[in-house]
């Protein structure tokens, strides 16, 4: 495979470990406390501790051509398997479920459970979604610590997150279960919504002209925390209903970089960089490199160019001290919710990742999914953006 | 400092570590040959086993207004500090420096050295650079194994490269020869020319539709490098003198992942990112993002996005089985060279970054010059790219 | 001036009148019905048949800095130029104006009308704005049909639409009553809610595989025109509050073009392109180019550009079929109302162009707006976005 | 058909004339010398003084795939239709065709020409393209005055310029000699080279800070001109085999509008909107616009968009006073060469266009070839920029 030919290469997807000597005196203070110990991505392999045995599935609702797929996946995993299948209630409660009795006896072996009452998030083994790549961002929100492995089936068209075929899905799961599987850890965001308290020290900013604040000490100690959560795709704040537009404050590290005026901002991570961010002009990001996207939504400036940061910083959204309007705030699509004068959006990398199981690799996964869910480069064979060729040939 | 904040914090840069065990009995399998000892940038200060001896100046030639600066610079590390001077015999034979007996004595102290035929780069603790980006790329240039420590001061405006203000000069290496600096290591790229020999399988191709191919297996392993060198911006590929499009193939770890119709495609840095990729529309890359941005040029094709990819893999450019014409290649807009059918041209990360050291932080001086050297999203206070707000504001 | 000169060269700002006799035999077929007598733009100038006596302010509101100039111009029109002085009634109604003693006298004569109450708009002979681009688009939500010519100033800094400065309001003042002023007609949408009733003809439609249908029948004749509207700037279809994409259909002359998928899409003037239309990204159109521009908002696909049509098509937005939630337009930020199946927008440019007074003249006002409100292309004089140049400088 | 229903509502596709009365008392200045007189594009229909007799195919060499179409489209023309025939000399002299012995009386009644050599400019009565869209380039290269109507066939794939498809060629032929075929008047750019005596008034321009000149006097009266020619696509000025950046100045009517530093600057036609200056980033405009674009080339700068001018001004290009090298220019990618300090490049609408003749109608066609030379928003039918939708139905 290609990961096994990385790596007898040598090579790490991480890139190179640094040389710290630089030239004959000069090198990096060494920091024991600051060394990090990461293994490299292109040889992340699934294992199991344990045989699974619990196993949850998210389907998509409302999809009938999903019923058949489902129902055959259940009978598989409960008659074949001997597993225990988890399932949302609503979905074991749709109509066309409860009326068919040669599915009754498997359906009342699944274990259901209903979202915001009962807590499966420790009980899980693996997760299978059936569906478009929204149920993988619905199995993200279920676990907000640590997630277990997901394989993700589509059954119409390749999705971003939903790289197995359902044709051969017996075959699929058995390898899955054997261990050894390519998985991907998808980054998340942990995004804080706190509460008022927070203050702009307006006079340390007004002394640095047009340009960023090197000390801004913001003093939001007091806040409350009302929201803390996971996301893997994106935090969009945005102007919600109003017709005004949003004008929002972005800090890193502490420190105010710039306002944004416009439609709205968008915090994505690399997974999400193909999602919303790539609609509002983002460039592409693949998932393994640590880093935090943010790109603007129709911003009221020409040169607001999207930036890529690295993965470890702390970014806060606030309104602008002169806003004259809330914004809004949601969350991978979700908990849409208002935010005022005062309040905070604090957003790093989460340090619980989606270990996504990859169908062939980690390149390959992302490479044809870019071509086959957005056309990325398809061109005809014979176009003609320029004719200079064309007409050189006919002259000459 | 804002490092000290990060580390108080317990944030590290370049991202947390991710959780490793999924769910209850799920992990990635342990593979310690592939785990990676990271110090994390934020922290990372320059150090000195010993006093710094040698120094090198590089300066942009045909600026009149560097040449006080530059002599300022010589008189105060000759005769202040007593350090071994050295300058590219070109700087020195410049005319008005000849003449100017004032600064002889200065000037027999120099070492001088000729590019190409004398060879400094084991030899030089650091690098000091007077003038616009160029100087860096240049000093880059000298250095293709381990790059000393740079200090470099802009004159006239910031650049992106040269954080440090000419007016405190003296101040500043003091500092910097004290130790503890920041420093950014700032990653380059590895570049190979492999001259023949290269043929596309196109059989394995043919059988992979409008996809890209899974197994292409290439053979070129009798190629003949040609090149070798480190590129601190970018490597460009473009059409050269030609009036035909530029046609090339695009591999990634050894697989075909596009063909690049246009103009040309740019393969850079995150440095690189904000020099001729930004021209070409890419996201802006903070450099200690570990990454390669590949950016095509004016493609014959709307759904061509930019896209990001992790600093490990390799990169291989090639002409296109039915370009009409050949493609030219260069290196941070140097040592521009044609590139024939079964050429290749192969690039990852390598492992000589330049350090350079920061003034502020590696956060500040980035945004820093974001906001002065491209204006990033600098608009009118009230501009009006919407009137809603206004005219509503009118209407009620 | 400027437009002399292109007169006295022969130019028209239009474009010549092309050849219509094409080699020996062929020609453009005649077509009296269809011919068009446009006087050139350039030659545009604004002349009065009676002297102007009835003048319409509008200002922004809740803007104090704009309380002086306000007082000052009707102290001039109602003292000097004795002229009848109409203001909106919450204008005069504001708080400091009222206790204003020195200014009851002129308070006291300004004539007074509510907006949707009274019809003042056969009655005056020019408008004069005082504040940003918003006013501009009050003025011409309140004039439905003909416009009276609107001389605009700013008081900060120049908008596009206020070209002049308050300064020196008086000689300017003076100089449009004289006659001979440039003008420019900025072209507006006509626009038309028209609800229930249409229906698409998926039949015919879905014979032509994924391109557009060459006669795309409509049904849509019986529906109710609910709203008839003009519009400066642009018409806007977003999913409003929804977190759902919204999903419209585009038909130009009755054609279905294509569907619009995202967060919406924009149908603006020449006018607009510099407005909502250059945030999600459209090149900016001159307002004297005869055209309309649509623009997608976000759009789900990466190779949905924006597009420029001639003025006279008639474009119709409808909800497309399988749309999941509805949609919701506003016309230049106002009126904002949900769309739903069934319903249809139809939007095409209006014979009411509203008539702008230049300060300089078409060409030079519209380009001054450009550096000024969105700094197009402005840069730092020694700006690096790429480096070849200096470092080769050094090089060689 | 389409421009029939367009009549019939009594709509322009040119756009409605304005009213130009505003308000009581303001009109527009009535100014008789510069009214024009224009058909509505969407009624212009070709029509024939005399039946043709005088037909020039133009063809792509060195493609074989075209050998037989040809040599069908010959018989056809001559034995059938019992026409004058000519064709390019190095097309009959190709090799296959000589060696044809079948083909051998028709190729004895061919005209050939060689171009350079004799003017068959004021002969030819239609001219039938067969290949891609470089054959209409060529075809308006060689008509540098009035140009017979074109009708452009297609063997592969639709082009934008080669509506017409080769299965049904002589019914489609047949078609057009009868008349009321519908055509597109595609408008060129006439452009001026004049070598020399150009000089940018320095002082003038100074004192206008970063904004424009609004009085630039240029002194260029006394250049020779020594190139004139028409293109259809575009004008493009680059940097041509060098490495520096290109700096050019950009003058409307007489005034210096912005200076361009990148890779260079395209000067278009709406028919050249949708070829190079679309992979520049250009939005796209349907060719009845009567507009000139102006986009610039990877810009130095993240605040230069495109700008689209009204079609009757004069844009001028030359050298900035401090370009460190020279600039290359090309027409519609022929004729390179060098410009220089004191060269201006002079532009602006030929007033003769191209008769292309329609498929179908001028807004079809257009469309139609967006959709497949490019395209445009082309994407899955279940595509996931937006995940929030599907999410959203699992949830509930």
């Amino acid at each position: 495979g290609s990961s096994q030919l990385i790596l007898e290469r040598g090579h790490f997807l991480h890139g190179p470990y640094p040389a710290t000597h630089f030239g004959p005196k000069a090198c990096v203070l060494p920091n024991p406390t600051s060394v990090m110990h990461i293994q490299d991505p292109a040889s992340q392999r699934l294992t199991w501790s344990k045989p699974p045995l619990n196993v949850l599935i998210i389907r998509k609702i409302r999809d009938e051509t999903l019923l058949e797929p489902f129902k055959e996946l259940c009978r598989f995993l409960v008659e074949e398997k001997h597993l225990m299948v988890y399932v949302e209630k609503k979905v074991v409660d749709d109509g066309s479920l409860m009326t068919d009795d040669s599915f009754s006896a498997i359906r009342n072996q699944l274990c259901t459970f209903r979202e915001g009452y009962d807590d499966i998030s420790d009980r899980i083994d693996l997760i299978i979604c059936l569906g478009g790549d929204g149920t993988l961002l619905y199995a993200s929100s279920l676990f907000q610590g640590s997630v277990p492995p997901v394989m993700a089936f589509h059954l119409g068209s390749l999705g971003f997150l939903t790289p197995f075929k359902f044709e051969s899905f017996k075959t699929e799961v058995d390898k899955v279960f054997e261990g050894n599987a390519a998985i991907i850890l998808r980054s998340r965001l942990r995004v804080k919504v706190v509460k008022g308290m927070f203050q702009r020290n307006e006079q340390l900013f007004s002394t640095q002209g047009n340009g960023i604040a090197p000390h801004n000490h913001i003093n939001n100690e007091a806040g409350k925390i009302t929201l803390q959560l996971q996301v893997l795709n994106e935090v969009v704040v945005d102007r919600g209903p109003s017709s005004y537009l949003s004008n929002v404050d972005l800090y890193l590290d502490g420190r105010l970089i710039t306002s944004v005026l416009g439609d709205g901002v968008i915090v994505s991570t690399p997974t999400g960089s193909t999602a919303y961010a790539a609609a509002a002009g983002a460039s592409m990001i693949h998932p393994n490199v640590p880093a935090i996207m943010v790109t603007p939504i129709c911003p009221h400036s020409l040169s607001f160019r999207p930036i890529v940061v690295p993965a470890g910083v702390e970014l806060m959204i606030t309104l602008s001290p002169d806003a004259r309007n809330t914004a809004w705030v949601s969350f991978d699509g979700r908990k849409r919710q208002e935010i005022q004068h005062g309040d905070s959006i604090k957003i790093t990398t989460s340090c619980f990742p989606v270990p996504s199981i990859c169908c062939h690799d980690l390149v390959y996964d992302w490479f044809d999914s870019l071509a086959q869910c957005l056309h990325w480069n398809i061109r005809k064979k014979q176009t003609r953006l320029t004719d200079a060729s064309d007409s050189s040939e006919t002259e000459n």
